[in-house]
């Protein structure tokens, strides 16, 4: 089968071993992919991850392990990417996607779904209506881990909320928060990605616009920029005793200070991958329209066009379609 | 009166001015100071401050101004460091050491108690019994900055706690620990220092002696060594979801990758003064013993002497006596 496979480099491989199917697995065929940062971070080492890339999809299930009901066969699904042992204190705390025992779709000993074939086990999977279309679809990895946010930390009506960076880590954020009815304000650098979160009505703000009476006015900042400066910025704008939301892997090359940390008794809140049940929820209610971030769609034969405008500065989503 | 003043150099000033004492304020005649290691930050550029040092007292209140009761007058005091406006939302939380508005004594636009009288508002003053002998009563605000801890994190019986860091600081939050009754490892690089906590009951570890199942195992790690290798120790022993408690102000030279903190969704909480209230009832109960931690006395004609002892490898606290 077709597959972009990354080992030292990234290439496409037509005749990739078919996966293998375990008896609670679900096997699954893939209708389309999106493209990720952390995929691209993979090809520059990250994780030392080598294998089929890919972690958001959509797909339609070929076949089923013994152990699942057949009438999933046909059906179209998504699926959460860590892989979980259920049988750690992680586990029994419904926290998967911490298990120490856990493979991750295409980021950490297991084949993603960058391939015309892939599998998960039968748990991961949800069954999708009609209702949600395959580019809609492909979003809800993401925006599960926009959501991840909202079961980390109780935003009341009176809290006071910004989201640092509009690439596409903080427009999902944002799309998520604005359908799930908190107030906060979208801060980035470019009008034109700000203008997406504007469309629906949310307040946004240009980095240049942050005076000092913005600074330590916020009880919860978001930090969705993957930079140093970016940190540095959102710390500045946490109220003593308030939350900064770390959202990106920050290697900060440059050093952190992290006295204002202390001095401030900030709490920072690691934020990671989320629960897709009550992202697909809203997108069943056709909360969130994810449209606006596409930035292209290629076939799988024009991947390298696709990882190609991926890199370039100002793309948001771009997405592979696979049928 | 004799003051040890910082301006661009330290210098015992015999002839500095009297404090003056506001209509809500207590002048203290100071009995005992301790040096902390942000006076020794101060003198190399932190927060930009000149004036007095010193913020770790027992005094004897001289006067008091003409709201506050006279009946103060003789008595012995500790005092809260940071005086606020008791007058904006902070304040109204009784977190008057986030008051946006304050000044700090010894730290930020208040002289501090490096001299022979200084002054703080009443609500910063409190009695303490003869029960607490001097020595003991100079370390209430790191033993309170200790305490903090357990003010802004619910430890259960069941959760697993390491201290990193044997210096003052570590050492302080073991003595408040174990009074408090937490279970908890203290990890640390000197066997000597370590015995301080072993001798009280405390499980003590080399930092030599962390395997990979020490790795991930804790719900809380508190970092207390000041470095970046420590906050990176820390944040490996830090369980997926546990918290790491930053106690002490980082500048990260070398650079602080914060990836492992977004993976594992860590919380750090910052952690800066606590309340002085339930740290002078542990000291009246006799449940700390701070004897241990001092490695010398000084009469305040022998700061220099004071000060070049306290820079040394090895010292942990440092005491300055002024009657």
């Amino acid at each position: 089968m077709k597959a972009l496979v990354f080992d030292d480099k990234l290439k496409l491989d037509n005749n990739y071993k078919n996966p293998q199917m375990g008896e609670n697995d679900v096997l699954i065929k893939t209708k389309m992919v999106g493209i990720c940062n952390t995929d691209y971070e993979i090809t520059k080492g990250y994780m030392g991850y080598k294998g089929v890339l890919g972690h958001e999809f959509v797909g339609v299930v070929e076949n089923v392990g013994k152990n699942v009901d057949k009438a999933l066969i046909g059906k179209r699904v998504v699926g959460e990417i860590n892989c979980a042992c259920n049988n750690c204190s992680y586990c029994h705390q419904n926290l998967q996607r911490h298990c120490p025992n856990r493979s991750t779709l295409g980021i950490w000993q297991k084949d993603g779904c960058f391939s015309e074939y892939f599998t998960l086990p039968k748990e991961n999977v949800i069954e999708i209506s009609d209702n949600i279309d395959d580019i809609t679809a492909t979003f809800t990895e993401p925006l599960a881990a926009a959501y991840e946010i909202l079961e980390q930390i109780h935003i009341k009506p009176q809290t006071k909320v910004a989201i640092l960076g509009d690439g596409k880590l903080g427009l999902c954020i944002s799309l998520v928060f604005r359908a799930m009815n908190v107030d906060f304000v979208h801060i980035g650098k470019h009008i034109e990605k700000l203008e997406i979160s504007k469309n629906i009505g949310v307040k946004t703000m240009l980095l240049d616009e942050i005076t000092d009476e913005h600074r330590k006015s916020f009880d919860v900042v978001v930090e969705a920029t993957g930079s140093t400066g970016g940190f540095e910025t959102s710390a500045s704008l946490v109220k003593p005793r308030g939350i900064l939301v770390l959202k990106s892997t920050i290697a900060a090359r440059e050093g952190l200070n992290l006295a204002s940390i202390v001095v401030d008794e900030i709490t920072i809140q690691g934020s990671r991958c989320g629960q897709f049940r009550p992202v697909v929820k809203l997108l069943e209610d056709k909360k969130i329209d994810v449209k606006p971030l596409v930035s292209g769609i290629y076939g799988v034969d024009e991947f390298e066009k696709a990882f190609e405008l991926n890199s370039q500065k100002g793309t948001l989503k771009v997405l592979v379609k696979f049928d």
